[in-house]
């Protein structure tokens, strides 16, 4: 992921420095757990852990330049590691990584730095919620046009249009959590998971330390469905931020003008026309979540590994791993702040409402004609003739509104009462069970009109 | 998806005919719940649930034609079932649909449906289960050689490998559950969700009947979300299908031949060479995990509807949710029956971990030599030295086996008995931790040696 | 692809009978070639072509099940077809199919099938590029305000806008040009492509007379980057749709109102709101498009057959062949018909122009400044003070359009002529370069004003 | 793409100093047309290009942070980098970017950074071309069994398979220069692509001078068909990339042992098990091919931007254009490497042919049977039985090879002479057509055995 899009708390669980105290962790563990097994000498694990500590304390970028030339000679970042950790740790070092396959490293370390970058998402998925709680508490009966295939429908109101967002990043947060615990599992099994050399409780040691489950078959390789299903859940909250996105972009349209993003001051939308106010926070939203949602074909494919393992799903990875959740972690970032500072326009969201002729009230009319008695078929045959006339002639001459072309219909004259009507017509109506949803979601009604 | 890969069953859940009674069905409840709530006569609803019933049970041809041909009138589908409807009624048809829109009832049943589908899927998962449980059990002290990369590691059970691939399904399992609980929904909610002309009794009344859960905030539509959350775990399931189709299709590789797809008698395996005994169950299963997979993208383009909801979902999901779901019936049926009558072959698995020469025991000496209080890396060269000695002469003159160049090898002699060489040399030494992972995967230990 | 979205003439290059045509032709030119090098007896390859063109005239329902029949016990489609075909030609039949394998038939069939489908799509891009020229040409003239970010920015030619999109299908004919290039290759070349059985010269027959090209190497199959680049092609070309679709959604908005699709007479926009008149066409599109491009990876993922090849492609193909085709087809119709007919409301784009109160000058008045003398810095901060002034009263009272507050604006008193701003604010300024771009995209200035 | 699978050559395409190199070179070309149009005095012209040329050639460090502090200011990429030109260049600075916009610049920059990639990619190509050409002679002659379905077929020639690489990657190359065609256009139109400030002749001259030609339509950005149609062009060659290292993958697997990667002193392969030699460059090219083909679905969903432009392909294309093309270039070199470098056996190809006991021989065996007379349908049957009973006996008592099996069947007794049997087991049959094959590929036979 470019700088641009990234955030420094996450970026710092991709760094190898953050990679290689992981790996120094597993092996000082793992020997912790052997000292206790009897397997090796319980000094020889207290010299490794505390000559190890102290070199991670240390740790720099000479050390960094060391582990690189080891690599480029023996062509393996797990044995370039441990070659460097030896010389930082002496005889004892004999010990470290005793029946363990370089994969029981890499992989719990992947589970570790996966949970520290889900845990960072978890924390900004609240951002998100928080901003837009408060977006639908404040805009609970702020009446706003809804849109179906972009046409006016019915009235309805902002808060709950927030709140049916609020719903699906509650949602997001649990499929998150879901996919926090599938990818929480350690593997220190040995080359190909039969525990031939590896006391199956050391396993359980380290992944208990860790905050891990011991994974319960890990052929070489922590199995990579789950892997998959994680990057399916972030896939799936991109596709949630889009959504939103899309909403504030359509919103702010010229056109439309219901909302608006903050423009700060000094920002410039255009370098040829000054007057622009552009939404580029939620176009960038929408870009990124492609990007996101990128990482699920090459997740996939990496489930289908060769026998115990192969190594094609490693570049992927180390790939789509910071890529993902970088992306993820700064659009949920800027998501929040978008949310959090947009400007909100009701008197415009009411002008909207009305800027058809009250055709957005045809079906309260229909309902009415129909509790009237009159057959569904005819009444919506006069309903659509009305509201058609009223919209064919908006803007123009002989432009009359949907009510009063009701009114001056033959069929429907004398058939309803006008204080019926003056009902159909009244937008307020549509915000009767806002208290009922908002209970269902928030656990509570909100405020009170 | 073509014939070929279909099931009827799964075929049934996606016929009109079942759209059209689930349809039905909602519509019934709805005036059920609104009688009930005494906002239609309940003699209406009686009549129309009566009507409706024998006229579904009479449901034929004729009248998935009288449908159609509204619909190639009205252009819409709900309305053309509905004018069918009210034919069948008669007066008393005013009181269906009341209040609600055309996504109530497409949303709902689609969801129907997908349950529907998905109780088909979780069956289909427990024969799969049942057939990797067995041949783990048959084969739980099958030794066999592990694999990285293509190459021989160490040595595994073929057992083991099965109980991977069950927990891996079982994995499946449960995301697949979770994904049945994301699209057991149901919106009964009016045209932007506001509940404008609808109780939300109404809605919670059908959700309960149909065994679905009321949408917290249902815009026009379900969000899709919850889909492509559901198309994530189908491709999920998919994806572990061809990690196991890859297992067999390797296993029964000319040069391995450890295993072997069950042949049928008169089955032909090539039109020019009669000799040829294809793996075309697993490759099938290979593509068929392709076209499940491809399912995500469109499923997760899908989620960003325009404010209340666009219509640009419904063609894709005509599409893929028979697509898939049928895909993916046919996919573990086939996977079920492929794994239950597997020819497994343990004696070219022993002759396979032998025909290395013995150096697939070679970390396992590099290990008794640290334990002999050899350094790592001295050990490590050793005993590539001595394997890879063994390694290039295979099938060569002057070959000897890896035991044969360890007793030579000078840096060895005196250091390490001959007796940990023999112990470090028995495959055996891999089936110690079998126990202990198949009561964490079955919950049993399964059957002793 | 489900019927609705299906066309009869596509459909039909994907049903048994067509690819059994096309099955029999390929074994009937073999023979023809077979003959005329001496390898078989040329009466033989008069009979099999005699009573095979007869089989096949007479083909019906009946020698489906047959076929049908004797695969379900070969398990072997061409096998089945081979024997059913020998049923109809007697002792000659022992010359059919002689030194081919399977995939020499299989595989130059749907070399002959994807070009057929490829000229049906050729032939829908030029109804497209039909109704797009019409739309252009009548719309040279017709001012209309350019959008980016959803925002106002200086006005543009509604043609302009649709040449726009001409230009770019004219570049997915190339595309699809290119395409079916790729596809159209014969492999007659045997079990692993080298000839072992076979002389080259049959291929070049057999591809000549069909219209193909010989495949160089065909290992056992016709190399899957050809279908891959193909179904690429159609991705694009999908894409492009999408583009089209969502502008014309764009244009039909409530708020925008600037275009329309065709509304059928007794069409009903929606069940519940009489009013509704939905763009249904273009969002179809846009689900189309979806589910067209979703080919892409499984075709890609078709690449990387094992050796000479694997069966794994075949269940994507037998899937995506006829639904990407048979849905573009479709996706390309229904666009060629709705820009056809689409309703264009000049009227309407002249009023949005002016509705934002002139800001959309800014551009012109910025470079006025300019070249006025004034520095770019201080342009900008001057213009957009006038133009955000305008934008934020607007629809408020003190609202005053940009020429007011322009013209009102110290800094710019006395440094920029009346008949300059005049100039500025004219929108016809827009289509002087239309003539210049539509000789680049149509090879003609079309209509003059 | 993360540094490992990163060249500095690549890399520095897209450096910011590169890209802001191009962007001066646009704005500079720009004002020289404009100059030679009379538009803007030729000395200011004359400046801007020699003060903007030293700047540019002392480009360092502070004016990297230069410009990024005034972007944090803006929020704007481009005026935060004219306004570091500003400073550089003085008054007559204020000619720059006169009547653009910024994708003119960001646009045709990105054409630019896209052809010096591509150039890149097609000298990778060659070089890929060249060690595959090196194999494909060097082999001519090579006797390996060909596969299907992972199981011996018929022999080919190692030859040939490369040379079946080789033109695919012939086939790549005409691919990639196609598709360095569709992204090398240039766009300097204004706002919206009508040219209202500026005179089409600038963007001839921009174009001609980049090597780049106008694009027709460009509203405000140059229309995104075009990279996608770029991004399917790599994803095919990753895609043709994966086919190979898979082949690569199973041809070093254990029990084939056919080829082998070439393996550098002091690499290891394994931190657990030293006798290991695992294929991982074409196991990591296998991932890079999944990575490169990532970036196929979000630079579709690029295409259908809103109206003239919105910007979500930005955050895309900031992130795709270098990762994919870095990632390709990479792994094309490395592909070359692995190729040219390639240790190949073929005394372990031919010892595998003959591993089945001669059954890879039983088509040509079917074909001089039906030869003889005897009908397709029994010779089959014949060939089969004689096939089977040396296929399930491989390795086991009562072994007999296919020549025994058929010199003993009573079915075959007579009918056929030994020599016609002698001729149908010998390998080099196979290759009769590689001169005409070769040929057709590299315009030349090769070398003559």
């Amino acid at each position: 992921m470019v700088p641009r899009y990234t955030r420094p708390a996450m970026l710092a669980i991709w760094a190898p420095e953050n990679r290689y105290r992981i790996w120094f962790e597993i092996e000082a563990l793992a020997c912790e757990a052997m000292a206790e097994l009897g397997e090796i000498p319980k000094e020889s694990a207290r010299t490794i852990r505390e000559k190890g500590d102290a070199a991670m304390a240390a740790f720099s970028q000479t050390d960094l330049d060391r582990i690189d030339a080891i690599e480029a000679e023996t062509r393996h970042d797990v044995i370039a590691f441990l070659t460097w950790l030896a010389e930082k740790i002496g005889p004892d070092s004999r010990f470290v990584h005793l029946g363990m396959t370089s994969s029981d490293v890499l992989d719990t370390c992947l589970s570790v730095q996966l949970t520290q970058a889900t845990d960072l998402l978890l924390a900004d998925l609240d951002t998100v919620l928080a901003a837009l709680k408060k977006q639908a508490f404040e805009h609970k009966y702020t009446l706003t046009i809804g849109r179906s295939h972009g046409i006016h429908a019915e009235p309805t109101s902002f808060g709950l249009k927030m709140a049916g967002h609020y719903a699906e990043f509650d949602r997001n947060k649990k499929r998150l959590e879901t996919a926090r615990a599938e990818i929480a599992t350690c593997a220190i099994s040995g080359a190909v998971g039969t525990f031939a050399h590896l006391d199956p409780r050391v396993e359980a040691y380290v992944a208990d330390k860790l905050g891990l489950k011991p994974e319960p078959v890990s052929t070489q390789v922590i199995p990579r469905d789950r892997h998959a299903a994680y990057f399916c859940a972030l896939a799936v909250i991109a596709s949630g931020i889009e959504r939103l996105a899309t909403e504030v972009r359509h919103l702010q349209r010229s056109e439309v003008r219901e909302a608006e993003e903050f423009f700060h001051k000094g920002q410039k939308g255009s370098s040829a026309m000054p007057h622009k106010r552009n939404p580029v926070l939620s176009e960038n939203l929408t870009g990124l979540a492609r990007l996101v949602r990128a990482a699920v074909i090459p997740a996939l494919e990496n489930v289908a590994l060769w026998h115990e393992r192969d190594i094609s799903h490693s570049s992927v990875e180390r790939n789509i791993c910071p890529d993902a959740t970088i992306g993820l972690d700064f659009a949920l970032a800027r998501l929040a702040g978008m949310m959090d500072k947009l400007l909100v326009y009701p008197d415009q969201m009411a002008a909207n409402i009305e800027s058809l002729g009250g055709v957005v009230h045809s079906g309260e009319v229909l309902l009415a004609l129909a509790r009237a008695g009159v057959l569904r078929e005819d009444a919506y045959r006069i309903v659509q003739r009305c509201a058609m006339e009223t919209w064919t002639k908006l803007g123009k001459p002989g432009f009359k509104t949907f009510r009063e072309n009701l009114d001056a219909d033959p069929e429907i004259a004398g058939r309803i009462a006008p204080e019926v009507l003056d009902a159909a017509m009244d937008s307020r109506s549509h915000l009767k069970a806002v208290d009922d949803r908002y209970k269902l979601i928030f656990g509570e009604a909100g405020p009170q009109a």
